[in-house]
């Protein structure tokens, strides 16, 4: 039975699964679950998922939930897998695990509730919420101040001075590309600061070419349809247009 | 070279990697780092840990943050580990990891902003925050549903239908066990409709005894004065005496 990928490419952990399975030839079907219809929050998809989250996987008869441990699967049970994105060796493996659970208590906490109370929001028909925002902007910006000075240093074109990426950049990378979907200065204000950060992300989608770029294009149709509302809303000089649900899913 | 664990028992991931250390025969040396005095947050301590949290290691010239990391560390790389903390098994290790990044973003998420913002914060001289203690009490309740109704469903007696502990069972539930500080009324709200989830916790004090009652002693010294100061302050007919720094480390 081929391993069932259960995801919404708007989701950015559902990205780094579904390009991990690309760049290692890892056999699956791919199950959308769309968030803006609320397809996760049914009783239907709670018997893949409990907790209602995507991604999440069944293989054979097993089943499987929250993004890194499902990487770390498909790289331990699934072979031909290059030692670079999960190593073997044992302090190796241990760093690449201590930057996923940093990522869960920082960057993650940062990206996600900042761009959803300051963009995604009324998409989803929900208000924003300026003061979530500005609370998830701080955790954001220390969290890239963190990947430029400290994760990023070395001359490695990845985290922890790796020469080949690992599950960690796929990861964190997928999670910083949601900061597209922003108004355009507002994430040249946040990224601009950050020019290792910058590289990185290039770096990332050079060394998981062309399956990036092709798994990042419901993102990128999204960013292109809040652009065009952006611009119609400043022509009729208000912002209601963003209130509107979008008329194709995001 | 020796082992050296950077840790301050009164935090629960501190807790949990002693523990750990004890249960296994690893032979570590101890460094405490008092977070009440802002150790953890000097230039020195930097040096272990950049990003200024406990717990950390050093393993020969090897360093480690983050104590999901760490276990997973100290389970691979010292000999003599039984298999129940951390199974070679990728199945078996799979769901670990997955119970691990759960925690993260819920169970922790939870439980130590509501200490904090009810119990710890004039402790440390910082202002109670009620509204903080309120989104982080939904976030514990919610957690703890989770571990009722799925996490240990079953008929074992830890996570995941496990009849001996694993690392998850060990960091989660001394997690929990800082909600020992509260107001003992509170902590009887909190956690007396969770009946699996209380004796889950007696079952890996158990399994780990008498470690765990003795790591955890510093907490419970905590508690008492705690008690001692509100009984005080009852009496008084305020609670001005919770503001006052306590005379002894917390």
């Amino acid at each position: 039975m081929v391993l069932k990928v259960y995801a919404d490419r708007m989701s950015q952990p559902s990205r780094a699964v579904i390009i991990f399975c690309k760049m290692n030839g890892i056999n699956y079907e791919e199950i959308k679950v769309h968030i803006s219809k609320g397809q996760h929050l049914t009783s239907e998809f709670a018997e893949i998922n409990p907790m209602k989250q995507l991604p999440a996987i069944i293989d054979g008869r097993f089943k499987l939930f929250e993004s890194h441990a499902i990487l770390i699967y498909l790289a331990c049970a699934f072979p031909g897998v290059s030692d670079h994105w999960y190593p073997a060796d044992v302090s190796r493996r241990s760093r690449i695990h201590s930057v996923l659970d940093w990522h869960h208590s920082n960057l993650r906490r940062g990206a996600a509730p900042y761009v959803f109370n300051t963009t995604i929001a009324p998409v989803l028909g929900r208000p924003l919420n300026p003061q979530a925002a500005a609370e998830a902007e701080t955790i954001l910006t220390s969290s890239l101040s963190k990947l430029e000075s400290f994760w990023l240093k070395g001359n490695g074109r990845f985290l922890l001075g790796g020469n080949q990426p690992s599950i960690a950049d796929l990861s964190l990378v997928c999670e910083i590309m949601q900061l597209e979907v922003l108004d355009e200065k507002d994430r040249a204000r946040l990224l601009d600061p950050h020019k290792k950060v910058q590289q990185w992300i290039e770096n990332t989608r050079n060394a998981t070419s062309p399956h990036f770029d092709e798994v990042h294009k419901v993102l990128m149709k999204a960013k292109e349809r809040l652009q065009y509302q952006r611009l119609k809303a400043a022509k009729n000089e208000g912002g209601s247009d963003m209130k509107k649900p979008l008329p194709s899913r995001m």
